[in-house]
């Protein structure tokens, strides 16, 4: 992170019709993968170089992981590969799935991207993240068992807390007797991760809170002193850097800037090789990012 | 539906720690399957055994993709021959993943589930459901990606109104200037399902509504007229059939009520072989739930 200089999240969300050309390759005429092998292996190696080009000016990746279901079994495996190779590359993985379930069920997520799963044939590992997002909506009984599982490994677990899409506003924004759902949602965030605060004064549970009303942030910020703040909405969506520094704090890990399209697709506007172009835009992100401190 | 007399859902959230011995196969010593593989294999044999001792009193099989990611690439495997299973018994599959996300992230899910994605090597297929589970927090934008898919296919979308867990009460019960966020939510599922109301006078959007408070049922079907409503949270979480009749209506589809343990795990309480008590226990809750209608 400080070493980084870097609050910069790369979001990998593989669209197949959309792959860098260097990811492509030709199937040999006799291969008998499938469909769904063949683009897994080419989602893995379009993440590859992505995380090549742009993660050397990121401290995270995070892995979309609609994008890898939509290709089955072969793309959880690629979910897999690529975020070996996050790891491998010095950054920490952010499992991006918005889980949230009834608390039976949401162990069984835990299990899935933190733990460990206990099997007739010996334990099961899963994805081994650092910390994936997780969705609100059924309360602190359901969240609860992913707090403690990410707690246990040393993960973080974020939870939606104003998401950064225009519909957003419907439900997160209306005001309930004493307050927006968005603002009862960071209480709630405050309060579970008020157990795992660490030397950094950061705690373990985290929130997403959207670029696309900066208004916001400040009041979301003094609600949730401790928690670590994953900003999505940068770029195609339409949020600006520069409307984000009341979301961040002394501790440089306080706010994270996620962006997905305007870095592994910025090729499309500026023109040139895909890798050059991711370069330039996570290092102009980086640097616009890291003064907000 | 009519033909077998049942709204019953089961629900299959398979524990590796608790399949049902039959499931069990002891592996070759040479056996170069990986503990994910050979989990992966004996969750499909149970899934096949449960399908074929509770299918005939249900209408449907609700798989519990948790249960499934938590076993990686191998688990996405089993979960894709499960469904295939319990579409050769005659049975819908409702895949039980509360996906929701931003409207972007929204379409890779629903290709994911019900649809197909365009690649380089050819289409990838989805896991071809019969029906989802989708989150509404994110409102109706990233929703609509989601219904708009279903529509496409013949499929339904099952949106969290008001789940079953005591946990609920914090967010989804909180009144707002207006109404309850349930309420808020049940509204959103009739406006989103106007447009795809089939001859059976039923919308393609469903809510979820849980039989743990019964009280809420009559408004929400007040507010859902023409919405499927899937109500889990009896048996282990509580809820009894006898207290859920205002959620049924004219057409014997409206209600569908899903069991998981309290079917899979009856044998735990009655005794005896896992098959027979699944099947009692699913017969039993097929009449009891029929006569509602």
């Amino acid at each position: 992170m400080v070493e980084r200089r870097s609050q910069v999240v790369l979001g990998l969300d593989p669209d197949p019709a959309a792959l860098w050309p260097v990811a492509l390759s030709r199937p040999l005429a006799a291969d008998p993968a499938s469909p769904a092998e063949l683009t897994a292996a080419a989602v893995v190696r379009h993440g590859r170089a992505a995380i090549e080009a742009a993660g050397p000016a990121c401290v995270a990746v995070k892995l979309q992981l609609a994008c890898y279901e939509r290709l089955g079994a072969p793309g959880w495996q690629a979910l897999a590969e690529t975020a070996a190779t996050a790891r491998d590359h010095g950054l920490l993985v952010i499992a991006d799935g918005k889980r949230g379930d009834v608390p039976v069920t949401a162990r069984a997520y835990a299990q899935a991207l933190v733990g460990t799963t206990t099997g007739p044939y010996g334990p099961v590992w899963g994805l081994g993240a650092d910390a994936f997002t997780a969705s609100p909506l059924l309360g602190s009984d359901a969240l609860e068992p992913l707090t403690t599982a990410a707690n246990a490994v040393g993960a973080g677990c974020i939870c939606l807390v104003r998401t950064s899409n225009p519909g957003a506003a419907e439900l997160q924004d209306v005001p309930a007797p004493k307050r927006p759902l968005h603002e009862r949602l960071a209480q709630l965030v405050d309060e579970l991760g008020r157990e795992s605060v660490g030397a950094s004064g950061l705690s373990s549970v985290g929130a997403v809170a959207g670029a696309t009303r900066p208004e916001l942030l400040g009041r979301l910020r003094e609600l949730m002193p401790r928690a670590v703040i994953l900003i999505p909405g940068v770029g195609v969506q339409g949020g600006t850097v520069e409307t984000l520094r009341p979301a961040f704090s002394a501790h440089p890990a306080a706010a994270l800037v996620t962006a997905s399209r305007s870095i592994v697709d910025a090729h499309r506007s500026v023109g040139g090789d895909p890798a050059a172009a991711a370069r330039d835009a996570a290092e102009e992100l980086r640097a616009a990012t890291w003064v907000l401190t």
